[in-house]
């Protein structure tokens, strides 16, 4: 993926570009497979509740990687991707009150105009003029600077003496676990957990499983040093599921019950099959995974199984919830931040986090 | 079906029994597609926590039509069918604290021994001492008498001045439209919901779903003449699946967002496909329908859509609250009875109740 | 009460008013025991998330009276009473997306930011930015124009084809009595309901407690009038609360055991004692009534009885639920009207309104 | 107290009783300020659902010091006391299915028949055939032997392996703190708890809402040594309550904001109206205290602060949740074990438990 790349903005393009006019570098997709360094115009407030902020750490997404494939087809050639990171704040519209110039804050992955039935509701990733829009249909954070429409309800004030890069996992990635995962799936003290896919969206999910003490967490994965990785953030028990009798010795592990919940940190059918396979009666699959097709969902016999399974995209309610327990101490979320990039250094990261498990990445941090 | 049955009984058989033992008429199974009207011995205590219930009323369920088809492996040859129905308590063991001779009461289809696990979360479909066992693994209720074990925990006394026949149907119909659909569907005042199959499962569903005020409910189903029943029921609008724009017609009812509860009432792969082009994001599938195969769930679709999928054996853990409302006439579950019989003529009852599309059947009623 | 106000605005005080301003009817507070109908500017847009509406309806609020009297201390003299009503929206400021120019709008007696933690969490009476500041800190609805900030969260769409006046039982009566009684008081199917006050707010809890089908609510109040319109409003049972016995006969409708839900309605000591005596274990006291004194709370006997007690300042965040509980004919709010009156004539409305046990008025409608 | 008592059996008074008749050493109520260790029979088998109990470890609680001081008025002289402890099952009655002689088991505080309205609602200690009636209206745990009522909804089997001491603290010491402490208040992750009260009660709080990961636990008390060790057992911070200035101290933490979890574990009204001062809006006051009067609400502040006041003798419908995670090592309820005596010197140990001021006793074991 790496050589569709090109890095333009050495070039000093903005000689030829109109006075006055500021240009930053910027991370742009330039259709399937490609993408570049380039220099683009710093964007402008277009809305009283727009605010810029100047990006001071950011990071990359698997739906970036997704986006790169060519299967967000909402996602336009030309677009600034990245929809993660902190900054400060730079200008604010005349609608915005609870940020000004100079604020440190953390940007939503998602835009939430907070007024619409779905935001009342909760489901800001459903915000009827907003949502998943970051690095998808309007310019995103992969920059040095990015445009945020509804601010008030999209950006959250950092805590005093907070660690940046802790705090960069709030963008997506932990609420994403927890939300999708951990809430959906009523994690509560002495249950047990299966987590199939111990990426950084399934680790981000172990770790916060832990806020409501289950009896056992189980990780499941192909890839052995995930697995070693789980152990180390908090899971009691890990399980390739490439052994024979994978299946067998996760159930075991709840004394052949099933598992209270499942979550399923993948997106393709053969994870959400073992889900299937993992759950108890009265359990729920909890589904985070992107998947691109269809799967079996076998009513046959789970009808009669008391079970649920729920899908969500992040709405990232649950962020200054998680703010609290950062500053609280009760959670590390840098410890998913394996690899350090600088902005200019962009397409390494990205050469880095896409081969994953040559790697080893989890979450790589780039700094502006 | 009802040329395979045989009635028994008339033959005296008792003649050649022994002495002192007593017998009763009995609907026993024997084998696919045989059913008997045939004399057996009554039976007598076998636990502590058991009672022995003469039965005033019973009923045939769908799920004895799936037995007779052989659909159900647990249920073997010689068994007396039925789970349903009420009666007057002749004798009870030991253990028994909440019942004595001479008690009206309603039989659950559900024996729970009120204590396993499954129990205390209230799941006592999965009572690992019990669950759906009458007239599938012990002898069931279309017989002058039946054993009912857990007495305690799956009787209910009939409160004064109630109508019998409205009673029979808390047995199971009605607290499986409501556990299932109803309550696992979330219903509330104002929502939106869809009940695709207007059976006696789905009309149960759509009186019970009335409890909480939603703005619309609407019913789906090939059958126009059950569709007229619904309306009569309280169906705010309904849809005939076979005509052309019927999911169009459906969605349209919601402005086009989807419905926030989509009932499933029928159990086949068409129908649990129509759910999920009903449901509204944030929505819920409640399935009721008794799968016999697998179904496509259309991840690549609902994976962002935040919905939930649930799946329910009846657990009859509502039945003290569906009493009340029966008690306080917020609901008259009388209305699902079009047919009567006596015990004598339960076999032209189950072929009245076999061929539902030809005589219009919803519930039969047979008085003992 | 009506002999201290006045009528300045015949006076045709605008003729001494700067040029281009023009000028409204509104009722003005004058400190206790004093309020006026005068002439006064029309408000004007002041933040880019304020709305300017002509009101069409409004109405008189228990909550208007207590200013009248001196106890609402953050509303000052000069202050334009009133926090309901429907209207026309005439101007928006430049941040609101949701209304324009033209539309017709319930205002909310809860202006909310939308943004803060509060909002977040649905509890927008504690708006940081908001909350029940309409004609108390700021000037409010009983005018011919009012200023409603935070116009996309204060403010509501009126579906087409709505009775005008039902509507305005929206602004207030009907979500307290829905959110403050009715939710936090769990009601449910079968449950047993007491309300203790049949004014306004107990009728709106006793309308909205319907949507859930419980099956007794008993209402408790001095009046045998008001317990009459509580009857012909769905209350299943009356009790006057005057009578030798009332407690104990209003225990008896529960058979002894005590109500499921206790809604204190009023707002002194006597009825919060009251609401302590019916409550049964397990069940909940939900207080709506507006006290000016501490209470008597006997935790030596209720310690031990699994009671919840809740309090609430309406948050409004029903409003969209009920409208579509209007909308879909499931409640008529227009039966809390008893009595009409034009703007020119709202002092003799205040009137009507403060000499309810005379007049049985319950609420009384004012057309701009 | 201590010198009220008596230790009779020692008199070997079994000499005199009839042949066959097995006696025990049991702690006996004599009426205020009067105990005694006592020679009595052995218990015998009453009820289907009876087992006899050999006891193996118990406690002294709170309560017992109650009734020792005439405040039971249910207690009456002659009885044994005690209701917690663990055993080995030494017979059951013939309808009881799951236990068997040789188990071994935790005996719960609260006896339930699992049958009754309120045990089906999980209102175990509203049980209308129990309840809290060991040590109290029926003989208890403080002897060799104890028979136990409803044993298949009262016993526990203690998983293998586990500390027989940690699990003494699961029949009811650590369930009341989480059940009417931990679980009424909401305690959530990222949430600030103030715990009013630092004895073992307050301390099985401060233990169990830690499985919910708050972001600050308060314990408030006047003993600096129990504050010195709720800093050991996970408080944040630590109020004295005696200290000038203590409760803005306290609020102090929270920002000003207040707790969102005001958990009362004293039982006097300064405690409670200390709750009252520092619940949030939006917060809970989990009372478990045992009150012997009235305290003041102040609901003329309270009314729309949006709070809930629960109340709940514990039920534990909590402990096969609490015993998982024992079992997973997520709590070690053995630290709140201070001393441990022989049943011989359970004289002392009830002086032990009652100068808990001088002593710094928390829970005394006391092994049979």
């Amino acid at each position: 993926m790496a050589s569709d790349t090109r890095v333009l903005f050495q070039e000093s393009p903005s000689k030829t570009f109109e006075k006055d006019q500021q240009f930053m570098k910027a991370l742009v997709y330039g259709g399937p497979g490609r993408k570049s360094l380039e220099q683009r115009p710093r964007p402008a407030l277009q809305a009283p509740g727009d605010a810029i902020v100047k990006m001071v750490k950011t990071t990359i997404c698997g739906t970036d990687l997704h986006i790169l494939k060519g299967d967000v087809p909402t996602c336009e050639p030309g677009r600034i991707l990245g929809h993660e990171g902190i900054g400060i704040v730079e200008d604010v519209g005349a609608a915005v009150t609870g940020f000004k110039r100079g604020d440190r804050v953390l940007i939503s992955c998602i835009s939430a105009d907070g007024t619409c039935e779905y935001c009342r509701r909760g489901m800001y990733s459903h915000c009827v003029n907003g949502g998943w829009i970051l690095g998808n249909v309007i310019d995103g954070c992969q920059a040095e600077y990015v445009r945020t429409p509804h601010a008030d309800t999209s950006l959250y004030h950092i805590p005093e003496g907070l660690d940046d890069e802790a705090i960069v996992m709030l963008s997506d990635s932990l609420p994403t676990g927890f939300e999708c995962g951990v809430l959906n799936g009523k994690v509560s003290p002495g249950s047990t957990v299966a987590i199939v896919g111990s990426g950084p969206i399934g680790l981000a999910a172990l770790l916060t499983a832990q806020f409501y003490s289950p009896a056992r967490i189980v990780m499941i994965d192909l890839d052995d040093k995930r697995l070693a990785t789980a152990l180390q953030f908090g899971a009691t028990d890990v399980v390739n599921s490439g052994d024979d009798g994978a299946l067998q010795a996760a159930r075991a592990l709840t004394g052949g019950r099933g598992f209270d919940t499942a979550i399923e940190a993948v997106g393709i059918p053969a994870t959400f099959e073992l889900c299937q396979e993992l759950v108890a009666p009265g359990g729920i699959i909890a589904n985070i995974g992107v998947h691109g097709k269809k799967v079996d969902l076998h009513l046959e016999k789970l009808w009669s199984e008391n079970i649920a399974i729920t899908t969500r995209l992040v709405d990232t309610v649950s962020t200054p919830m998680l703010l609290k327990t950062v500053e609280a101490k009760r959670i590390d979320p840098a410890r998913l931040i394996t690899h350090h990039f600088r902005l200019d250094d962009i397409l390494e990261a990205y050469d880095t986090f896409g081969r994953a498990a040559d790697t080893g990445a989890l979450k790589v941090l780039i700094s502006a």
